[in-house]
């Protein structure tokens, strides 16, 4: 089995040989731009760790695991043009330094590069591949969706929330590690378990982004501490915490301006009145559980499975 | 054999049922609105009269057809916001109405629901539909690319601009003519005359659009007759125009404000002296003799041919 370590070095020297058209220039440089902004690059080692739980032969899994970086990629591009962000992995978005007009085009042409990618898988899976592909996108779209839609309501529940994660987040965690498999020659319920451990997974993995926000380490965090509560994003801890303070608190959660250190100390402190880093533990904990149970059915040799009970111990860990 | 029209009848009347998601509302919103704007179906019109070349069972490509009518709308949605265009088809865009961040992801899942239709072909066709469709989506953002960077240059060549509307255009024809082909049964090499003959029209088609934005009968041309004249727009007949014309009257052609019946009026006048339309007609023949050719080659009884040679007559007669 390779590490997940000496998968990513393997995504990692073969992205920049993706043979994208030279012409047009600026059509195709946001492309080769935002691909080599690096990244732990989760989702295609996720698709080959999957396919190589059923075969050797990861390398027949390549074009599968391109396409879903490709795609992923895609949507950062799109989803960085309407949230306006500058900066990407502390570099330009690529609407930043190409334009919107260029960023929703190369976009496009991503999603068509995925495509490419997918169609090369072989015949007797192409179409469980694209099916699984598609609904997974698809998915994916519907999570941005919610997510933008979320923004302009106060009304947000949590479980809508926790659906709303899902479709951004896990569903494409859930279908890299189908893909592989699929690829590698699972069967069809073997495909579905393995869905069901990287969705799970996926939904505790956000649960424990929204903890790490608050309780993160800076330095390993990787992005402003606090982040989510200066933007009264709507997460499950400050929806947690809207349905259990006193009215008088909840203006903490949703004021807008002032002071920003204040404002991250006094929700900071909300959230530990209410014990809620501790609630959303409990909740990521039963994503992790039901993943834990999708690798526990899964039929082969436990010794093959050591990579993907990591992942799961490594949110469990993670800076608790 | 069916007539165009009566294609047009069955995809208009499959397109209301085409089975999208509910939820999220203002996802699909605008899928159902775009798709129900009407338009004469010239695409999926072609892909189903291609497959009716090769077998009767022309339900076979209906999947297909489908595809390229939602890749087209979808190239509609996102090209309205890079043009900043307020009305398609005389109602308001769709980034008008929803907003310019759901136009693009509403855009982005049509791509998606594209492909969706797309995998339902037979299997064993999948690869072949699949890696035209892809060609095709390729050329189309590449052609669009092309056409927003010429607005910004003021060096563009006749061969670019060809280069561009063949892009931009006539891939999607030349792409549903080839996919209904291979849906059909055709062989490769009856697919790609079939990519020739739509190809071809394709250009020609274009260049006659160029040409009745300034000759056209207001009446049945549908656009603001002079609207590419008053943009500046670096069409065929612009540059034609650019190559022959004195220095002084240059000016005519490049001006910005102004009067707006001068300016066409003026335009008209030099396109007159220098016989731009002929110019443009010739060049439009040569097309359409190329397409005419891919379609003599063709082993396929000429009765067959029929509705085909009418496409090709129609350009030819279209208020010249």
């Amino acid at each position: 089995m390779h590490s997940p370590t000496a998968l990513q070095a393997l995504i990692e020297k073969a992205i920049p040989q993706i043979d994208y058209p030279k012409y047009p220039v600026d059509l195709y440089a946001p492309i080769r731009y935002i691909m080599s902004l690096g990244g732990k690059r989760i989702r295609p080692v996720m698709v080959l760790m999957a396919t190589e739980l059923f075969t050797t032969e990861i390398e027949k899994a390549m074009d599968v695991a391109l396409a879903i970086e490709t795609f992923h990629n895609f949507t950062l591009v799109h989803d960085d043009i309407m949230d306006n962000a500058p900066l990407r992995r502390g570099k330009q978005t690529v609407h930043e330094k190409w334009g919107v007009n260029n960023a929703i085009l190369s976009g496009d042409v991503m999603m068509v590069e995925s495509n490419k990618h997918l169609s090369k898988v072989a015949v007797n899976v192409l179409k469980p591949v694209l099916d699984t592909f598609n609904a997974t996108a698809q998915g994916v779209c519907e999570g941005q969706q919610l997510d933008m839609e979320f923004e302009q309501r106060n009304d947000v529940s949590i479980a809508e929330y926790l659906e709303m994660i899902r479709l951004k987040t896990a569903v494409l965690l859930g279908g890299a590690m189908k893909l592989g498999a699929i690829v590698g020659g699972a069967s069809a319920d073997e495909a579905e378990l393995m869905y069901n451990f990287g969705e799970n997974l996926g939904v505790a993995f956000q649960l424990q982004d929204d903890v790490l926000d608050v309780y993160g380490n800076p330095e390993k965090f990787g992005k402003q501490v606090g982040g989510d509560i200066l933007a009264n994003k709507k997460t499950f801890m400050h929806l947690k915490t809207l349905a259990l303070a006193e009215v008088e608190e909840t203006p903490y959660l949703t004021s807008v301006g002032g002071n920003q250190e204040d404002k991250i100390a006094q929700v900071t402190q909300l959230y530990n009145k209410y014990q809620i880093r501790e609630l959303a533990t409990l909740e990521m904990d039963k994503y992790l559980e039901k993943a834990n149970t999708a690798l526990d059915t899964l039929n082969v040799p436990e010794e093959k499975k050591t990579y993907f009970r990591e992942l799961v111990q490594q949110i469990l860990e993670r800076d608790r």
